[in-house]
């Protein structure tokens, strides 16, 4: 279904990173002087080196584009999150107006936004669907089922979700866009990610489940309460958690999609900005699927949530950005852009000792 | 000499601090979801309600400039440093020519650049002064003394240094900018910083000494010996070390330049970008010179000097980045501005509750 070709490990690969690092090291700059900078050159550079001949001597970060998928969640309705369901589409509304956290950050960083209905509880209307031409309505349902009660969806419902975000992904890449910024926008889609990522690491509840955007201590103990039971079910319901089943058993239509859009990008060598908590869980799912996707993704932010950390070591991550943030929408790989744009720029376009004259 | 309002204590500041909260609250997402982001708009809000009648509804960040401040140092000769004074001349031909990490970030930024000779030990040559239009001589000498042996300069050089300094931003400031970035390029000038910062701090060597650009523990062990033996011998060549006596016992002429312009600019209510370790000692001398300078500094950058973190605690500081950088020339500075950008953007345009309809 995916085919992802090794950026690390391809037949050339070696060779490539070793021109990749005698060009940086070449910059007129004391040897590994731009920290983080030059790891995130040599990865963007080894990505976009990836079926060529020769290694990438430029790269380009070409019509950036975040994506945000808008979902809901059966589970919101047993109070695991600050703001009821009715937020969700309030808030795709808000980015459709241009009002959002994510639409200012894409407007300050040059960034093109596509919003997602990948399955809110409540379609907009016609003249809503109007408002903006990045409006894209892909829907798997009205909301999920209620994981902590049966499955989320059938998995007819998953493949369709990775069709259509891999579909949507190669409509960009038609487009000319080589880097893709994934975001979530779902009231109680943090519960989703936790009971993925307590499936999928068999971690306790207590390492999985966080605060979210910010519940009361009660509600954080009824929210692993939920979450222990939906994953708990999850295991009796199905023969093996295959990803495809711990997508169908506690995903959200959103996550489905994204996991699909990552592993469509991947396929087609883009660059794939990770936002938080839940893009990341959506990560685990797709690497998973198929391990190569890793290879693509570029950690954009440490986020608030415990499990997000934990996630990260699972990646061998360290994020570009630790801002405290707690939002989604895609707005941490939306503030990361530009320190991607600074690395492509020193690799592309910095002197070197020879050509500067520098002598040390 | 240097007038400075204070942000936050001004008489109407308090009122001030709760109308820009509020209007940060009421924004379309939960409280503080954007973490770091909100402290920031309300420390740049602030700043520009500096001296008006009403707080700042619109935070603007206008013609942002870094400017570069470079020097020549007399320990250099001491082999302090991975690359002798001659790099820093050639580094400042490099800026020039557009070649630098500076060049590169500054312009992926859209932020100006001017370089500053503030002292370096070979001037240029007139037609390497005509290199580019944003070059400014202001030397106050051909490097600094060595200052293990005696003083670094004059406190008639300190005394110029710091008009020089504030005379440029001014002129930036006439010109319409209101964001100034900081920056620096001076092989060994962390062993001034190092030496500043002991003799304000008190502490031991090893907690204000490190390996600067990447030096070898053998020389690691002189830098401490010499820093030592600067600190110890200015505080007996002088009554009391005040702290223009710390500037002309022990900083450089990049380094006085810096300090006058950043009083200058506090004084003039711009928002001062701080980048790493050598300009956060420069921030240390000018805020023991006036403290009110303090509020209008953001950090950008969390170097990888251990002292520089030492420093920010002075400060209260967490920097808005965390790169592993050690490059100086104000780079930090020039990566943290798309963040300022950003916290202003959601502070003017991001929609509140009740414009986009979200009720929670």
């Amino acid at each position: 279904m995916f085919s992802i070709k090794s950026v690390f490990s391809g037949h050339q690969a070696n060779d490539f990173r070793l021109a990749i690092n005698k060009k940086i090291a070449n910059k007129t700059k004391p040897i590994g002087a731009l920290g983080q900078l030059e790891m995130l050159a040599e990865h963007l550079a080894m990505i976009q080196s990836v079926g060529c001949e020769q290694y990438c001597q430029q790269i380009n970060i070409n019509q950036p584009t975040a994506v945000v998928f808008a979902g809901d969640h059966g589970i919101a309705k047993q109070n695991v999150s600050i703001a009821p369901s009715d937020v969700t589409r309030q808030m795709v509304l808000n980015f459709l107006h241009g009002g959002a956290a994510i639409n200012c950050f894409c407007r300050t960083n040059n960034v093109e936004l596509v919003v997602v209905d990948a399955g809110i509880t409540v379609p907009l209307t016609k003249e809503e669907c109007l408002l903006s031409s990045n409006f894209v309505e892909q829907r798997l349902g009205a909301g999920t089922n209620d994981i902590s009660q049966s499955a989320a969806m059938s998995t007819q419902q998953v493949e369709q979700g990775l069709m259509l975000g891999k579909a949507l992904v190669e409509k960009l890449v038609a487009d000319g866009c080589n880097t893709l910024l994934i975001g979530e926008m779902g009231i109680a889609n943090t519960s989703a990610a936790s009971a993925i990522y307590m499936a999928l690491s068999g971690n306790d509840v207590d390492d999985c489940v966080g605060q979210g955007t910010g519940i009361s201590a009660e509600q954080l103990a009824d929210k692993k309460r939920l979450i222990s039971q939906a994953v708990t079910r999850a295991k009796t319901s199905v023969d093996e958690l295959t990803p495809l089943n711990v997508l169908a058993q506690l995903a959200g239509f959103e996550i489905v999609q994204m996991v699909g859009a990552m592993l469509g990008a991947a396929q087609a060598g883009m660059t794939i900005i990770v936002d938080g908590f839940i893009v990341t869980s959506a990560a685990l799912v797709a690497e998973k699927i198929n391990s190569h996707v890793k290879d693509y993704l570029v950690f954009s932010h440490q986020s608030d949530e415990k499990a997000h950390r934990a996630m990260l070591n699972y990646f061998q991550a360290t994020p570009l950005l630790s801002l405290g943030l707690r939002l989604g929408e895609g707005t941490g790989a939306a503030l990361a852009l530009p320190l991607l744009r600074a690395s492509a720029s020193f690799y592309n376009d910095m002197a070197s000792f020879e050509s500067a004259g520098v002598v040390v």
